[in-house]
């Protein structure tokens, strides 16, 4: 709070001296303590507060993911033979006129959780990590922006998330629990809510850790909620038919939509779901709509950059529903794109290629790093597959090749080194001949938990791409905020992210 | 350029909307081509252009390197024994009302060069790696923003940095090269500049690559300039002794001035060389000053955290000075604090310690890995000391112990586990037998061309304090772009390096 006292000293300060006549009118006359100086340009330029919010999460998505999604369109759009290099292709959100910086700790760590630094975006308090809405005692529970939104002003509330939609950061809008883990008391608030359209993966635990619940589903269904669960009926779906809750009709790991890597053409993107809320959302009051892209994180999670990119793209192009939405409400709608914490310590460049990157060499991964343990090392364990025959899914699926594949003199930047291949294949061996014992201190920072071969594919592929990850968990990079549209300059500087929620709700005038 | 010009048609229809009365004085109204959206409220809020511009340039420093030197302040601040994280300690400039992002790749690579990068910020030109404000057929040279505004405005020059004078970031302001290592060319331009003040490291190569040329410190006598030695008679010299060199008195790795961590209390800090030029710069015309801090960078290739995060503070202080300055001239002052690139690759948070950090750990660190270097490891080389002696001297210069030491049950965190102590004592190996032998490409990846033994100390240090690096090399990450004061929301927004000059140029009407 201490630099919204800053900013209002500030706003008095400049108010004077600018000496215009700036006519403060709507939501924003009543209530100065959260107007700062950066909004006196905004506060002159629009009639009232955004009547419409998007905020749009990319779990895990700090600048280096947003900066590789960049130059990786950049990289692939250049022709080939040109020996200027031309740089990166802008997602939409690197276009908004305002760009802030904000941190990310939380009372546990600098390298926080996602239910906690949601908790800061969605309430404006930090917590200890795995905890949603609630204080550092557990005891106090703290109401959200969304909440606010609709209690006080009325607004319209929409909940998408590329991951379940009672995970962490989805819930942080919702629910308030001592745990994140409590997914079935975090899907019974998404019920009691009443919020009025929910979308994405699927309910984690719908009937509880010991599955002797009543199904949240049939909860929501009894509190009037439309559940639906195919794409036919979501696209049938209107405003007339009331709250409704969209479950993804393909589904993935752990119940998530599908990555943007592995999605079929026919299948529903998250700009669909957007599309689909503001169909929904719009009306004469407001609304505030909450956007996930959760499986940038989990991308990161398993250092898979090729899937972090796409689905960063896929959030890029999410936003790009919201800016079209803008362009007919520009006087009315703000939109914000933040990240709540960097995932991997991915990093454009790797010590092996000192100040090259290959990006281009990312365009022969063909899927994500869960459909492929999915769909090929299940199987490798179950037939023991030889070396020899993973290396033709290897070379089919990532591009990776030995020196000896016929394509080896076409394709010299993903052809394994002596070095490299012995790492892949220590890493098969792993996979194949693992009976779950604990894990060296030197292989734990090879594959952590995940499945060695597949881990061990996609550190070679980004590490010859240039690219590399130095985490298998969260860390303390401050995220990116970008603002375009009513209040945008309200988000300008280097701060913390509660101070996401205080102008956001000083701005909406909600206490 | 392409965003200025949507920037200017974005200015136009704001002021149409805003339709308040918006009278742009001094400079500002003879060219509107640079005005921005962004810099209404600026223009409208002041009277004139800058008078007084500061340029900090953090070399190697991005985002990474801001917020673990602001988290590590944080953590030696927190009271043990508190269970609630209170996050980071501000950095100066982390407080300025404006801070934007950078894009930093230039025509070679995503990962550019400090040459190129700098290039970029002081002409607005993308350039191949190594080249020194040229273009890309090396024939075309760049005026940059220091010498027009010298040329056009009056302004006094002052260019300081923390490494050799002739280094490629100060180069970059009043040089033109196909090349930055031809160190004894620019060393000449630095002599025909005219600029007023340069101060910092010695000169690289001061009498040419063959030490066959006149010494360019004669050459600067000849000229007119007092060439300064000694911090006593730098501490005298006032403004009537027209133009000045000073070279810092103590000298660390490659002529430059000490690290901040090995730094006495005695010696000069960047803040000095700083305070001294607004003495000799301040005048009713007006000044620019750059203002490098080129270690972060040496410390970000070398992977030295604790050294990375001892000179951004340095930095931090450095800039306390210009906002000093700014209090007694805000209408006329603008404070721009940015970095030319990321170096290293530098991650809060490390693959084997998941989401904890340890910065306190760093506080251990007493020494930069360069002097480490060259007061202990080239000793160790000359009499062959052995390992159990080196385990000493890396105990109290870096905290890190076995668990035999006396005091591994109060360090618990320092104490290196065997997989630690076998990585280590493997680097010992490599650095008492090296013949100059070829590295493998997996000790490549672990020692670059750093003495093994003393990356491998920091490379431990870092990643038991919850820290790691991924490169030896530039990484391409944005930057962040820090504003404050005339001008500053200018700076607002996610755009690329040349825009730095782009707006400055515009803002100061400069062609």
């Amino acid at each position: 709070m201490k630099k919204v006292w800053k900013r209002l000293l500030t706003v008095v300060v400049v108010v004077a001296i600018v000496a215009t006549s700036v006519f403060i009118t709507g939501r924003q006359d009543s209530d100065a303590v959260a107007v700062t100086a950066k909004n006196v340009k905004a506060a002159a330029s629009v009639e009232r507060a955004p009547k419409y919010v998007f905020l749009f999460i990319g779990d895990g998505m700090s600048y280096p993911q947003i900066q590789a999604a960049s130059y990786y369109l950049g990289a692939v759009s250049q022709s080939s033979g040109t020996t200027i290099l031309k740089g990166g292709k802008d997602l939409s959100f690197m276009e908004f006129p305002v760009s802030g910086s904000a941190t990310t700790f939380d009372s546990s760590s600098f390298c926080p959780d996602s239910s906690s630094s949601a908790t800061s975006i969605a309430t404006g308090h930090k917590t200890y990590s795995a905890v949603v809405n609630m204080d550092e005692t557990k005891t106090i529970s703290y109401e959200t922006i969304s909440e606010k939104l609709k209690k006080q002003l009325g607004y319209k509330i929409g909940i998408i998330s590329s991951v379940n939609i009672n995970h962490a950061t989805p819930a942080a809008f919702y629910a308030h629990q001592v745990s994140r883990n409590n997914y079935y008391g975090i899907g019974k608030e998404m019920v009691t809510s009443g919020f009025d359209y929910f979308a994405g993966g699927a309910l984690k635990e719908p009937t509880g850790a010991k599955k002797d619940q009543t199904s949240i589903y049939d909860l929501a269904k009894e509190a009037g909620y439309h559940v639906i669960t195919t794409e036919k009926v979501a696209e049938a779906l209107t405003q007339k038919d009331g709250k409704s809750i969209i479950i993804g009709e393909t589904l993935a790991d752990s119940d998530s939509l599908s990555y943007e890597k592995d999605r079929k053409d026919s299948e529903w993107a998250l700009a669909d779901y957007v599309k689909k809320g503001i169909e929904v959302l719009t009306n004469d009051t407001g609304f505030f709509m909450m956007v996930e892209g959760g499986k940038i994180d989990w991308a990161g999670h398993a250092n898979d950059a090729g899937s972090s990119i796409s689905d960063t793209v896929a959030l890029s192009d999410a936003v790009k529903e919201a800016v079209a939405f803008y362009d007919k409400h520009p006087q009315e709608t703000l939109i914000l794109v933040t990240g709540d914490h960097e995932t991997g310590g991915l990093t454009i460049g790797y010590a092996g290629t000192n100040y090259d990157t290959y990006l281009k060499n990312l365009q022969n991964q063909k899927i994500s790093y869960a459909k492929f343990d999915a769909d090929y090392v299940a199987g490798y364990k179950k037939n023991n597959t030889p070396f020899s025959e993973v290396l033709v899914d290897i070379k089919n699926n990532f591009g990776l090749m030995t020196s000896e594949d016929k394509d080896a003199a076409q394709n010299e930047k993903l052809v394994l080194t002596d070095y490299e291949l012995s790492l892949l294949k220590n890493a098969y061996t792993k996979t194949m001949l693992s009976t779950g014992e604990q894990l060296t201190q030197g292989e734990y920072i090879l594959y952590s938990s995940y499945e060695p071969l597949t881990v061990t594919i996609t550190h070679l592929l980004n590490n010859k791409s240039g690219i590399s990850f130095s985490s298998y968990s969260h860390t303390g990079l401050p995220v990116g905020v970008f603002a375009k549209g009513v209040g945008q300059d309200m988000f300008v500087g280097y701060y913390d992210n509660t101070d996401i929620y205080n102008n956001l709700a000083g701005l909406l005038n909600v206490k």
